[in-house]
Order: C-alpha cells, then structure tokens, then sequence
C-alpha cells in the first residue's frame, strides 16, 4: 500500500501551543505540519547536522534564521541550514500552517 | 540574509513536459516543484539510498510507488521509499503543481 498522508486533514490548532503534526519520518528525514494561531511561536533552536525547510501553506509567520527575522508569506518556503539558530512565530491575526522537513532526522529522545 | 523562495512565483507550466523548478538543494536534500498539464508525467524511476516525498499543492495526479498506482489530491502527501520505483502522471483535466523533497540529495549528473 502507498503511505499516504493528509496535511489538510492532519491540520490542528490548539489554543494552548503551537501543534507540530507528524506527517512522514524516515531514517532519512522527517516531515511535519506545524499549526500557529496568533501569537504562539517556535523558539529558536539549532540542529548541528541538519538542514531544515520551512514551507508556509497558509497565514503567514516571522521566521528566524541565524539572528535575523523577516516574514514569510503563503507559498514561500525558508532554508534553515545545519547549525543555524531558526524559529518561527505567528505575529499576525490569522491562524499559519506550515510543512516542515528536516534531514537528516535528528534522534528524537 | 535568510535564503527564501516562493513556489508560487516560481510555479510555471509548459505544453511541452513536466516544469521541475528547484527551490532549494543542499548536501542533505533538494526541493523542487513539478508542474504537470493535463497529460504530462514522470516516469518511474528508483533511487536506492533516498527516500522522497510527494505534497500536492494544486489539481491531483496519479502516484506510483512499488507498483501501485493511486490518486493524489491537493493537500495529500506520498511516501517514497528509498529503492522503490515511483513517478507521477497528471491523468485529470486539471493542471497540477506538487511540491517534491528527497534526501538525500542525489548526485547530479
């Protein structure tokens, strides 16, 4: 059977924290969607060996990537290169989804 | 300055094949977007040490992987395992545009 995922379907808000919804992880890398309503955010953090996108399919976020910032719109997409210290927050009024790779996957403790 | 594109802007499509635009590729992974008319596809082909992800943006096609065949609707996702054999073909009446990553990246030739 083909592995198949919905990111329509696995789209979630939660009043309380950002959602971050798996979609596929491989040993190779993994893809999530991550769903912000205002003002929730992802701090920066960085991944020594790992390269990450950001994909935004709906609202719009701030991203962050390596101390500057600047906004990220429906249909853009962000690289966060290995080492590099990357967020994401959802400064705006309206919900923001986006689907997110990484690669390789990091070791999920 | 913080590496951004949009696959909006760089969405086009051509009477003559499939369009892949690359967005993105680092040593760790590539992301393109293949826009597909009526009629166009990607043959099936494999890729042995990397796994690949196919996310509908726009229309739906008809996904192979290992074999077998489905219809892939905007918002749905593939998985496509390393070594398995896998191509996409826009068998509707609609153009398609998906977004494409696999890592890790290939040798390009």
């Amino acid at each position: 059977m083909i592995e198949v995922k919905s990111f329509a379907a696995l789209r979630r808000f939660s009043p309380d924290k950002l959602q971050k919804l798996n979609l596929f992880e491989t040993d190779r890398f993994f893809c999530d969607v991550y769903c912000l309503e205002p003002g929730q955010e992802q701090k920066a953090h960085a991944h020594a060996g790992s390269d990450k996108l950001y994909a935004v399919l709906e609202g719009s976020v701030e991203v962050r990537v390596g101390g500057e910032t600047r906004e990220l719109r429906a249909g853009e997409v962000a690289l966060c290169p290995a080492g590099s210290e990357h967020g994401v927050a959802n400064r705006f009024s309206s919900r923001a989804a986006l689907l997110v790779f990484m690669a390789p996957a990091p070791v999920r403790t």
